[in-house]
């Protein structure tokens, strides 16, 4: 006997739907958003149905944004002679968080995967290239993750970057993360911080 | 500088507040969301605004049911006589799973907490004493968790219900979990094993 009502049941679904939501996981909050006031619900309900209404891409950066350009595209301060490209928009706001990064930003939404049909244009790499070309771009700073699909992307890049474009390109540094203790470093990850070895300065 | 778009930053605080979805999660489900068609957003929140009008308690049982009386409680194919007391509807779809229980429930919506203000008030605990005197319930099954909370309120209905109704009153097996190497089990649970052992019929 299925002992769901209906309704919870379609919640519960929905909510499986989500990226890495399992099904005990999404009855287990579907149950809580039911025990909790219908007020938060609707709260929930309202800033979802919003959500694709307010947020568009930003037409410079392809950031997710509320204002076209947006806040990093229009602001100024920022140094538009460097560009960081990222993955998704999640790389963006955690390098944001740091404060190191004072350029703007292309997001690629997306790394090269034929496999997926995820091509050149689906990233955005022919739009990256014009802006280098027309808005005097000094260097481009590829931050795609260091997986393989992600260092594959990286390669596509740099590689028509140096082609196409008179530009210096750089990565982010590979090596030991910090607090990190050497003998949990992963073998590649401390072949790499080797290879990559710095000169102190005394 | 803020680059959260603020109809983003809003879903991000309220799936934040669910239960065991910290800030990372809730951002990256958000962004899901953000990438995915516009229409599974606002089909989720659809779900989610009708939940609560849906789904009301079934006022015999206290399940969470789109009619009233629910359909288990409706059922007359399902034991009256057998009363299985769980903490939550989670417990009652876990017991309904298993298909082997054929009684009815009553869901107490919580387990006593002194502190948080929850007393058996709020646990329906005279609601349960009312019906098993009315409706000729021969057994109670007391199936809250083996936790310290749900052991006293397991306690405190025990006392009540054998003060003040004449019912058989029965609590799940504690024991070695099934396909559980012994090695493994905790000492709480293997000595409550040794101490319920069964005598083996040839």
């Amino acid at each position: 006997m299925n002992v769901v009502p209906p309704a919870l049941s379609r919640l519960i679904a929905d909510l499986n739907r989500l990226p890495g939501i399992g099904t005990k996981t999404a009855t287990r909050l579907a149950l809580h958003i039911l025990r909790r006031p219908a007020s938060e619900a609707q709260s929930l309900a309202r800033d979802l149905g919003e959500l694709h209404r307010s947020i568009r891409l930003c037409s410079g950066c392809f950031a997710f944004a509320e204002t076209d350009p947006c806040g990093i595209c229009k602001d100024s301060e920022r140094d538009g002679g460097l560009v960081c490209v990222v993955e998704e928009s999640a790389d963006l706001m955690a390098i944001e968080k740091t404060g190191a990064f004072k350029g703007k930003y292309h997001i690629l939404h997306g790394v090269l995967s034929p496999m997926d049909g995820i091509g050149p244009e689906e990233i955005k790499a022919d739009a990256l290239l014009e802006r280098i070309r027309n808005q005097q771009v000094r260097e481009v700073l590829i931050a795609t993750s260091s997986t393989v699909p992600g260092e594959a992307t990286a390669a596509y890049l740099i590689k028509r970057l140096q082609e196409e474009a008179a530009v210096k390109v750089t990565r982010l540094a590979c090596g030991i993360p910090m607090g990190m203790d050497i003998k949990y470093a992963d073998e590649l990850t401390l072949s790499r911080a080797i290879e990559s070895r710095k000169d102190t300065c005394s």
